[in-house]
């Protein structure tokens, strides 16, 4: 390097040593102000709850406001989630249970929420995810209830109805769709491989780019990757995970069509979260079996003007009602004009739980 | 929350949304500061290196050192590192490849030395992580080179013979043993699974724990999970991978009876690093087969009294030696001594290659 070139760094670099040891400082007297909240709430009874989730999502949502840039708000609400997530188990590390194993987008989910801090507890089962919160073995579980194009998850969904965990919280992954294939060439591929749901999500761009290539539809992506990994002028459309899982680069990323591919995640524990400003509401109902039953529950809504942001209907097992339909809607339990619609269902509906109330996901 | 807790927390919380504020900006600044690093460079005609590891390794120490706390230094390097991470990624993401798939060791080292906005291309073999960064698929490889319990990676290692890659960082990771089972009682524990290495390594914690359970030695500790998974009763020794693959809850953690139990890695790239302060020099060596060949070649380093960190020595496969030396020397080989060792040794070896400087891993 020219003695040029050093003498015009050294001065952006003092620059930057003194960013950092400010930054340093703050970090640590962030990390104290938070022993203190913790202290604080020890001395008013209330050790057990550190984690606050709406207030969370406040401090995140004010930062992204306020960030003038260069850097995104992407890296922006990561690093105050690890920062928050740090300064959180100096007091209490938390443990998180989630559909195993490793490298599935459920951890990612996890991790996303809770920061590198937290202590990850993969599990063998979504049954097992909510088991280990319900018996006190992990303070969270982070489980997917719906994806943008494959619906909902049903084992989700059925065990929120029995199961005495609260709605805390929810993440939404974005999810990407990548051309994978040892071929370095596009021309090669002769055959692209994929699931069905896959192969039309990449309609547009695989007319646009490889307009001659064979598409044969297959069981999952993860058999589509396998057979890209096993064969000549072969490629793959799948997600990161496949591409790790079977070591194949990828040759082209991002080529879904709709950009909007996401997997949603609902963050469980024993109580659900504070107003934060920008709330969701859970809820399970149900009417007995006859005529405009359904649109009799969706009265207290119409009536009250709060919006529906989802509602997804699924057979009952009981015999009582042929349907229980969830819904989540805008705003808290708490806010005046939810409050009211939720007391007038509670007047209509057959059968009606409450999940929980928590922060819209931040990012 | 009653109203004196609330009342309480407003001006401790009101503390923190300061910090975060001027960690917010002082953010930003610092990403400015790294655009104009990226400028001045580009002006200099040296826009390609943008990533210093030096550069890095100094600025972790420094902050280490300044670390007043409560945060802990892993906590402080981890931040660090991801802000240096995401400041690089505005002007130019790095491509690392690494062993695939996702979950394994080798991405936590990835990880670990680039940060999360480094992009990660997961290959199938050592050989094929060579070859992306050789053909400039990738800015940088990371490879495993060394574990404490298990030896040289002699993939790596002859791979290293003959690339043309330096070497300009290392990692160590801590490798973790845990108790995992499905069983929630350790009196329930009758067996335990592992490869005989593990067992050795928890050797004095079974002795106490577990002294009536029987040992039985597998091929791996993988497949010491898998048992586990599937025999009521049993219990294995394996890593976090193992676990999360498995799915199985772990009983106890690090039960490793000796806590130093690490693997290393390599960062190899196109250029190796410049001084930092605290460096290591890694070469190759060889001798004609003759008495005393060993005993010379060493000579140039105890004349300089330079520090060797580590021999190791492979069988070659030219015909010309029978063996060549992997040596590791304390100190950069800018320095004088080192230089003068090195001069000294080109004298005597029958075959030299530098594989390059590098700063000693920040943690």
């Amino acid at each position: 390097m020219s003695d040029d070139l050093q003498k015009a760094l050294a001065g952006v670099r003092a620059e930057i040593d003194g960013i950092d040891a400010e930054l340093l400082n703050l970090l640590n007297q962030r990390a104290r102000c938070a022993q203190k909240v913790g202290e604080i709430k020890a001395e008013h009874g209330e050790a057990g709850h550190i984690y606050r989730p709406e207030r969370e999502a406040q401090v995140l949502r004010r930062l992204q406001d306020a960030n003038p840039g260069p850097l995104p708000n992407e890296g922006i609400t990561f690093f105050f989630r690890e920062v928050m997530s740090a300064c959180l188990s100096l007091e209490q590390p938390l443990g998180v249970a989630f559909l195993g194993p490793l490298g599935t987008f459920s951890e990612s989910a996890a991790t996303k929420h809770f920061g590198h801090a937290a202590r990850l507890l993969p599990q063998a089962s979504i049954d097992d995810v909510f088991r280990e919160v319900e018996s006190a073995h992990a303070h969270y579980a982070v489980v997917p209830v719906e994806n943008s194009t494959e619906g909902a998850v049903g084992r989700t969904m059925d065990l929120l109805l029995g199961s005495s965990l609260k709605i805390c919280g929810e993440v939404v992954l974005r999810i990407h769709q990548n051309l994978l294939s040892n071929e370095t060439d596009l021309s090669k591929i002769t055959k692209v491989y994929s699931h069905a749901q896959s192969l039309a999500q990449c309609h547009e761009w695989l007319n646009r780019v490889l307009p001659n290539a064979q598409r044969i539809s297959v069981g999952s992506n993860a058999q589509a990757a396998q057979k890209a990994s096993e064969e000549a002028g072969v490629a793959a459309i799948a997600g990161e995970a496949a591409a790790t899982r079977y070591s194949l680069p990828r040759l082209a990323e991002n080529i879904e069509d709709e950009p909007n591919n996401t997997t949603r995640f609902l963050i469980l524990g024993k109580h659900d979260a504070g107003p934060s400003g920008r709330d969701k509401t859970s809820l399970i109902m149900s009417a007995p079996n006859r005529t405009g039953a359904l649109y009799e529950l969706l009265l207290p809504f119409s009536h009250t003007g709060v919006s529906l942001s989802r509602l997804e209907s699924r057979p009952a097992r009981h015999a009582l009602w042929e349907y229980v339909f969830y819904v989540d809607i805008d705003g808290h339990r708490d806010d005046p004009t939810v409050k009211a619609a939720l007391d007038e269902l509670a007047g209509r509906a057959a059968y009606l739980k409450i999940l929980g109330s928590y922060p819209v996901a931040v990012y």
